[in-house]
């Protein structure tokens, strides 16, 4: 027993060919999110106090798909989404279709805490920002040249997300400029020293994505789940993560069928198709996995007993 | 094997005080809505068919919550949820804050159809609806006599999901008119001889509720699950439902730890806290089960080999 952390930024088609400037701005914002999180969990900090501010910060940094970094839909826009959830109490907190709230994270966690509800979405939850006073910003903060440029090729490559009549496997066709544009969604989840687990993630979702589209970030036992077992937070394809049920059933897995943390994310990542998931995990007894199918996942880790790693590809952990 | 159908009119405090005309008059519509379902499945429908139909019929009745019947937010709009998910494909959809489509689980099927995603909501949600061309009528058509009673009651009697500070547990004492505004949603779940399940769930979700907030209805694996093992659609408070992963974790019982149906649904439905959850679910064989733990559900079920019951309150079916 003791603590670890976990935290990814995002899981997709990230070929070896990265240009390595890119490659290396993520893995120092990586390595620079994972101290903040280290720091907190030895200063005693509760896992969601640890888990929210370790998302804060990717999601202020441009180079991931949520918060400042949020891909575009369809109409140029930004709608973000979060979720927090706190294993022991399953208490949770999740927010859909923000366009001007800086942090998702943190009004997800005031849903949890301030309202009678675990979920709010657009209009409704843009007002509630407002009367909690959350720091809001005008919606061209997250409009980033990277990402007009994204939506431009994902709208030139394939319009299927306008065009209903397509076949939904075309959808995994839109050709990227720089090998990640389809990557997304970033996560944290920690354990301390008594077992305590938490998880939160958050997402701009898809390029090109219809208004109004709701993926599996904010839906509590798909992208996002604890319980007094595990913490999880997963990313990918949000729609196979959805049917999957990825996140509880690494929890039910535990739960039901006795596995180990890691069989148990083994067993629901290599279940899930080809190219769609990958995810974090800590257990409460302290362990850790991070297994994914798709070509790569910013990812990386620490636990108590001094062990960390950092990665992208698969491979490159003991996963 | 054989086919079998289930359908609830919502779970939730329903006293035996119940005034004899309103239970008469749901209870003439769970009939009628049975038997519509009963047919289509001898005139060899899809499962998937069969409980959009019967949704949609209980939809358009005025005295369950959903479509016309649904209740109000606190702003006295409506801001109606549906899920539809077809077990063997696990293909689904869903979507939430709509305000002007007639059958919200018909949108719900076209948005699993006809685009690339799961889950629309809102704006996006209305939007799509008028491409499609699917029936829109305008919102004071949602907005009954009823209803608008049932939130000045609820406004009068605790204003609790306007005041944030207040405690969660506020919420369940909201007193109601006629012990049954707490109660809501509408669900249906179908398997024809060959094991094709299917389940649909709609809803308007909560008395009172904050503009924006989403329930358990729309969650795939909260309100809304189908797989090959079985079809499950739950009504109660959302929230308890949500972080239960109610209709997600009877599946998972009976995958991962090999439950009947009938154990998995008991396990779930005790495990969750006292007066929150009610469910219906068929298995891939035919069986049914119909447990609650609330004071009552609207509920009813038939059989291939000629099995049939109706129930509200507990102890009333083999349950």
């Amino acid at each position: 027993m003791g603590w670890a952390i976990a935290l990814h930024g995002g899981a997709g088609d990230i070929p070896r060919s990265l240009p390595l400037e890119r490659r290396e701005t993520r893995e120092a914002a990586i390595r620079h999110c994972l101290q903040i999180g280290v720091d907190a969990l030895k200063a005693h900090r509760s896992p969601l106090d640890v888990v929210e501010v370790v998302v804060r910060e990717l999601e202020n940094h441009p180079h991931f798909n949520a918060g400042r970094g949020s891909v575009l839909t369809s109409n140029g826009t930004v709608e973000m989404e979060a979720c927090i959830m706190d294993g022991n109490t399953k208490r949770c907190g999740a927010v859909s279709g923000l366009i001007t709230v800086k942090n998702p994270i943190s009004l997800a966690r005031l849903v949890m805490e301030k309202t009678p509800h675990i979920y709010l979405g657009f209009d409704g939850a843009e007002a509630f920002a407002r009367e909690q006073g959350v720091e809001m910003v005008d919606s061209t903060h997250f409009i980033t040249p990277e990402n007009i440029e994204r939506l431009k090729q994902a709208k030139k490559a394939n319009r299927v997300q306008l065009d209903y009549t397509q076949p939904i496997k075309k959808v995994d066709e839109i050709p990227v400029s720089d090998g990640d544009s389809q990557i997304g969604t970033v996560g944290c989840v920690a354990v301390d020293g008594h077992g305590n687990l938490a998880t939160a993630t958050s997402t701009g979702g898809f390029v090109n994505k219809m208004v109004g589209r709701i993926g599996d970030t904010p839906i509590v036992g798909a992208g996002t789940y604890a319980n007094n077992f595990c913490a999880v937070s997963a990313t990918g394809k949000g729609e196979a993560i959805i049917r999957g049920t990825i996140a509880r059933d690494v929890a039910a897995l535990m739960e039901y069928k006795g596995l180990s943390l890691k069989d148990a994310a083994k067993y629901v990542v290599e279940g899930a198709p080809s190219g769609t998931t990958g995810l974090i995990a800590v257990s409460a007894k302290g362990e850790v996995t991070m297994p994914l199918n798709t070509s790569g996942m910013y990812r990386a880790c620490a636990t108590e007993d001094g062990y960390t790693e950092m990665a992208i590809w698969p491979g490159e952990t003991c996963d």
